[in-house]
C-alpha cells in the first residue's frame, strides 16, 4: 500500500511562456507535450533530473483548469503521487472515510492509471494518484 | 547551470492532520520535524520514497505563512529545485531580468542554502531554489 514516489507536480497557467522562460534558464525544457481533450487541457511535461514538472494551460472555456484559473488563479495545482496498485489504495481510502474525486481509476495523461482525492480530506492540498507503470518488457 | 532535481514539494495548512492522515493510509510519515524560528514557521517533512514533501504550519501571527493562509488558503505553497551552484544562479537569472525575493542566498530548513524568486517571473508558482548538498566525506 506504500506510495512509492511524487510522479509529478502539476501548474495552471494561462500562458506557460513565463514559467518556461526562467525553466530555460535553468537548462530545463519540455519534454513530452499533449492534448487530454476530454479534459480541455494542454499539458506539457518538464523533466527537472528524475522528476516532472507538469504545465496545464486549458483549452477553451468550461474545463476544470479554466475553472480553477478563475477561483483562484495560476499557479501550483495538484500534486501526483505513485502507487503500486491504485484500485486497492481507493478501495482503501472508501473505507477509510476519505473523500474522492475519483471512486474508480481514469486514464489521465501518458495513457497512466489515475484518481483523484479531493482537498477537502488533504488540508486543501488536491492530490493525485497515479499507478506505478510496469517497465517495458524486451521482446 | 542546469537543475539537478525536485528538492522538495510545500504544503501550507494551518493543521497538517488530515494531510497525514491520509499520507498515514499510503504508508507515508513525518521523517523530519523542526522550527524555522526567524520564518515563524512549523516545517514536518515527509519522504515519499525518493522524494520530500514539506509541510508548512504558522507559530504565530504575522508569519510569511499565516500571510499565505489567510489570502490563498490551504494548499500547495511552493516547488524547490535544485541547482549545483545557487550564487551563479541567482547572478544569471538577474541578468535576464527575473525577479528574485532573495537576491542571495539564505540559509533555509535543514541548514540548506536557499532563494526564492518572485511568482511574477514564474507563472504564478514561487519557486525555491536549493543548493545541492555535498556528500558527506568520510573521516
Amino acid at each position: 500500500m506504500k506510495a512509492t514516489r511524487i510522479a509529478h507536480l502539476a501548474v495552471a497557467t494561462a500562458d506557460s511562456r513565463d514559467l518556461l522562460t526562467v525553466l530555460g534558464h535553468l537548462g530545463l525544457a519540455v519534454t513530452h507535450e499533449e492534448t487530454v481533450a476530454d479534459q480541455g487541457v494542454r499539458v506539457q511535461m518538464v523533466g527537472i533530473g528524475p522528476d516532472q514538472l507538469e504545465i496545464l494551460q486549458p483549452e477553451g472555456d468550461g474545463s476544470p483548469i479554466s475553472r480553477f484559473l478563475a477561483e483562484r488563479g495560476q499557479g501550483l495545482h495538484h500534486l501526483a503521487i505513485e502507487v503500486d496498485d491504485l484500485a486497492a489504495v481507493l478501495a482503501h481510502l472508501q473505507t477509510q472515510g476519505v473523500r474522492l474525486i475519483d471512486a474508480r481509476a481514469r486514464i489521465g495523461a501518458g495513457g497512466r492509471r489515475i484518481a483523484f482525492l479531493h482537498p477537502a480530506s488533504c488540508g486543501g492540498v488536491l492530490v493525485e494518484l497515479c499507478e506505478r507503470e510496469e517497465p517495458t518488457s524486451v521482446g
